[in-house]
């Protein structure tokens, strides 16, 4: 079962943070083996970006590059590098001692190094007609996604009560010809400095005591079906855009506790580095980040990870007979 | 002379870090300002990607690219998105109070946020020769350029005693058929392991009491004149490759100490932020960071910067009379 040979370093996830440090890592000769999963985090393999349209914030395509393309060039990049691709979910971890072991559901893996790239995944609220209309109106993502043509002047909704829906809202009053937030309860989470940016806004519109039950529409989204949790009445309302803001969910159940993490389980890194509490162990990308959240922060805090990680592998060299006490 | 309109954002720099800044603002509808330069520190704008030939790690493409192309890609895509560009210098700035004013040598400008991307200059030595043959073998960065087929099984040379030549020294080695360092005194000034690293590492010699005075070669460098500095006699040592790792300068002079920075003039900034000591002014890229210095690291802050801004502007609305305070 068990694997005796000890890799370099192993790097879970499969997004711009995981492959960007595959490709820094594989240009050191490394040969970082890489676990990209099998619908990991309920998303296949290149993490969030799989799941948008256009990208037209990644620095360096000026003509936008779709998401899963982005990825594509990506992870081709990593390879030609040298970097070894699984397509396997790493399900349990040992971090108690070096070098590290990770397993599959069926077998086990050894590193020198580990760096944890597994993103986090948007929290939907799965109603009828979302899976149609995903990335056809319906987004996790304003920033990524609000400034594209099919929202421009069109009806929006936000759903969601904390600093990021109001962000979101009032980062999308620019494009839409009206937003409307979806409050669950009769208040807003958001600082009062936030609540007042929504209140002041004249596009903005906020629905109390409101949740969404269908996404409605043709080909694209057109509506929602909205029912006052008071009063019990339903009315559909026009909708061309839905941006879910209702938080993520960062991948590291399968951590296990064995990384400090914050208590919504954002693993913790020292300050501007990507270093967590286990020596060797370095965590970048979404899974440490849920401030900025986008391609590039999480490319460049994968960067920082593998050259953390080659830093402390010359290091904190292993002695040849300390794998032999793992297998 | 001093122009009344107050712009929401000014960015100074005009490399990944400025351009991602600018893309994001741009797209965020808040028109940015930004001051390339006209030969500011030393390099054409575009900053230090400018001076680099292939670009293998900037994730996106498997193809590599070449320095300037990236920066002409990131650059098109800033313009393409809103961003107004001038090829002016700024020479002094005004911090003390709001909006931040910043000047050419004939103009003043003013706005409510400001960022800070002017990059550093790698120090170089200015050997006869050295011009001649900049990028045909002598380079600033070993991990940006290391790697290249040119220095594949040829002889190397590192000038510098510190962390980072021992650092290049050793990653140079996995390239190079033989490793020179050249340093000035009779010890290094790095931490005793990576010291170990390269005394340990059969590939590097160490020429102590060494400094280079002159570049030679054909086409592309060839050898280096090295003179021994206490016995004072030449010789010609063979060497396609020739990397500075003297260290560099952070581009801050202008700012005449109005932000904190540290004791090598980098600013100082809030840990995993951009936020420096004067509210509203961010800081991104290379002129932050000594650590990572890599085009991808810097597209990633200037990003952080431009959320952290827009964020800043809108908490922080300034009164219409404000500006007119300032005129």
């Amino acid at each position: 079962m068990s694997d005796q040979n000890v890799e370099r370093v192993i790097i879970i996830g499969s997004g711009p943070a995981a492959h960007t440090a595959a490709i820094y890592n594989a240009r050191a000769e490394l040969k970082p083996l890489l676990f990209e999963g099998f619908m990991a985090g309920g998303v296949a393999a290149g993490g969030q970006l799989t799941t948008t349209t256009d990208v037209e914030n990644y620095p360096g395509f000026p003509e936008g590059i779709s998401g899963p393309e982005l990825m594509s060039q990506i992870r081709a990049q990593s390879v030609k590098h040298g970097t070894r691709i699984k397509t396997e979910t790493i399900e349990r971890v040992d971090l108690s001692k070096r070098p590290f072991m990770v397993a599959t559901a069926t077998d086990e893996y050894f590193a020198e190094a580990l760096i944890i790239a597994t993103g986090a995944t948007a929290k939907r609220l799965n109603l009828p007609g979302e899976e149609l209309f995903w990335q056809r109106g319906i987004s996790a993502c304003a920033v990524c996604d609000g400034a594209l043509p099919i929202f421009r002047e069109r009806p929006l909704v936000v759903i969601g009560g904390g600093d990021t829906a109001c962000e979101e809202a009032s980062y999308l009053s620019k494009f839409g010809s009206t937003v409307t937030m979806l409050v669950r309860r009769d208040e807003l989470r958001a600082s009062k400095a936030m609540q007042q940016r929504v209140f002041n806004d004249p596009k903005i519109e906020i629905m109390w005591n409101t949740e969404a039950v269908e996404a409605v529409g043709d080909k694209t989204l057109g509506g929602l079906r909205v029912t006052n949790n008071k009063r019990g009445d339903e009315q559909v309302i026009d909708a061309s855009g839905l941006f879910y803001a209702i938080g993520h969910t960062p991948n590291t159940a399968f951590l296990d506790g064995q990384l400090e993490t914050d208590e919504t389980g954002y693993v913790i890194t020292r300050p501007d580095s990507t270093v967590t509490n286990v020596p060797g162990v370095f965590a970048c990308g979404d899974v440490k980040d849920k401030v900025y959240r986008q391609a590039v922060t999480a490319a460049g805090s994968g960067c920082m990870a593998a050259l953390e990680a080659e830093h402390f592998i010359v290091e904190h060299a292993l002695e040849p007979a300390a794998a032999g006490e793992r297998v």
